[in-house]
């Protein structure tokens, strides 16, 4: 297996994250980005022009970082981080996709829109220019704003995001957060549950390895 | 179970699409928008703001389209519509993520922030205004543009999207498309694969159904 990595961006981090949680072996790794984006020798291959992108060895090429992750999950069942019955599977689905959708996304939209390394670059896996829109900056940090709200809602009731086990559900939301820091958008004081959570997961051996 | 419904919400038809096309029986449906939007009634005890919702019956509350169609796959294995092993899993899930973030997500961009409807709703899942930002119409259609092109290449080698059946990507890349011909935007000329398969998969009972 080659993992196709660029190690500031916070979708590669799910993924090494997921590895190093499972146990697994990392993979041999290829940098395929430099300072703000990717290499051109690797957009030519994978014109997705998205990382993380996972070769199995056997000819397969994954792209998108959950589906990645579920392919490692079935490579090793425990432990368990997907979901072991149809219902903890909905309930760690449901939670990752809002990580992703209001943390992730608020995060990238904020970035994305008001650094001048991304001019041009307002979206990712796009070869073609994106403009930047000014007001997607105030838009991501209504929707990071959001996120923060519904998790503590969620980390007040539960020890973890999909209950009370680390699941990838976790994982999405930390390296959305952490992220989120980068840009001074952490987390607010008023989410005191979120706080707690996050002192935690970031404790894992896995979370500062993966850095 | 009952599933709380907004009939023309393309998200909700992929729910009611998956449901059909496993042969399972339509849940209790409650329908909780009007013309334009969901009531408050339901936003009242929903405050996530989205459907399509799905209660199981004891106890749990499931949102996000995909992880209701998660817990369904493992309410009835067959047919399987998610992958019976991590490879497969693995790939549908590439293409139902590729199918939702720039096909729905470029025809809801466009939508959004076009149609004098959702003034102040620029985005989903918001109980709080959220202004339209006319620089997302054309950048959604360019969204929408590269699903095309990026599906007409996958489509041309394939005959379902995921590969040589019918998958839950199918159904995300159908409702996409159905939604985004409602904008005018439907597949462009210089995609035969992509009105091919169009064709093919529109022609199956649960397509029809599920409008």
């Amino acid at each position: 297996m080659k993992l196709y990595n660029w190690q500031p961006a916070p979708n590669c981090r799910r993924v090494r994250m997921f590895i190093l949680e499972k146990g697994l072996d990392m993979p041999e790794t290829k940098e395929v980005g430099y300072e703000f984006g990717l290499t051109a020798d690797y957009t030519k291959t994978w014109t997705h022009a998205l990382v993380p992108m996972l070769e199995t060895g056997d000819g397969l090429r994954i792209g998108e970082a959950m589906a990645i992750c579920r392919f490692l999950e079935e490579e090793r069942l425990e432990p368990n981080l997907m979901g072991a019955n149809g219902r903890e599977k909905a309930v760690i689905e449901m939670w990752e996709r809002r990580a992703y959708e209001e943390g992730m996304t608020g995060a990238a939209e904020v970035l994305r829109n008001s650094h001048p390394a991304f001019v041009d670059r307002g979206l990712q896996g796009s070869l073609e220019p994106v403009p930047q829109i000014p007001a997607l900056i105030e838009r991501g940090r209504g929707r990071l704003n959001r996120f923060y709200r519904k998790f503590e809602d969620q980390l007040r009731e539960n020890r973890f995001v999909a209950g009370d086990r680390f699941t990838v559900a976790d994982i999405t939301a930390l390296c959305s957060i952490d992220f989120a820091k980068l840009l001074d958008l952490g987390i607010p004081e008023d989410c005191p549950s979120v706080v707690r959570w996050h002192r935690e997961v970031s404790s894992r051996p896995a979370a500062g390895a993966s850095l």
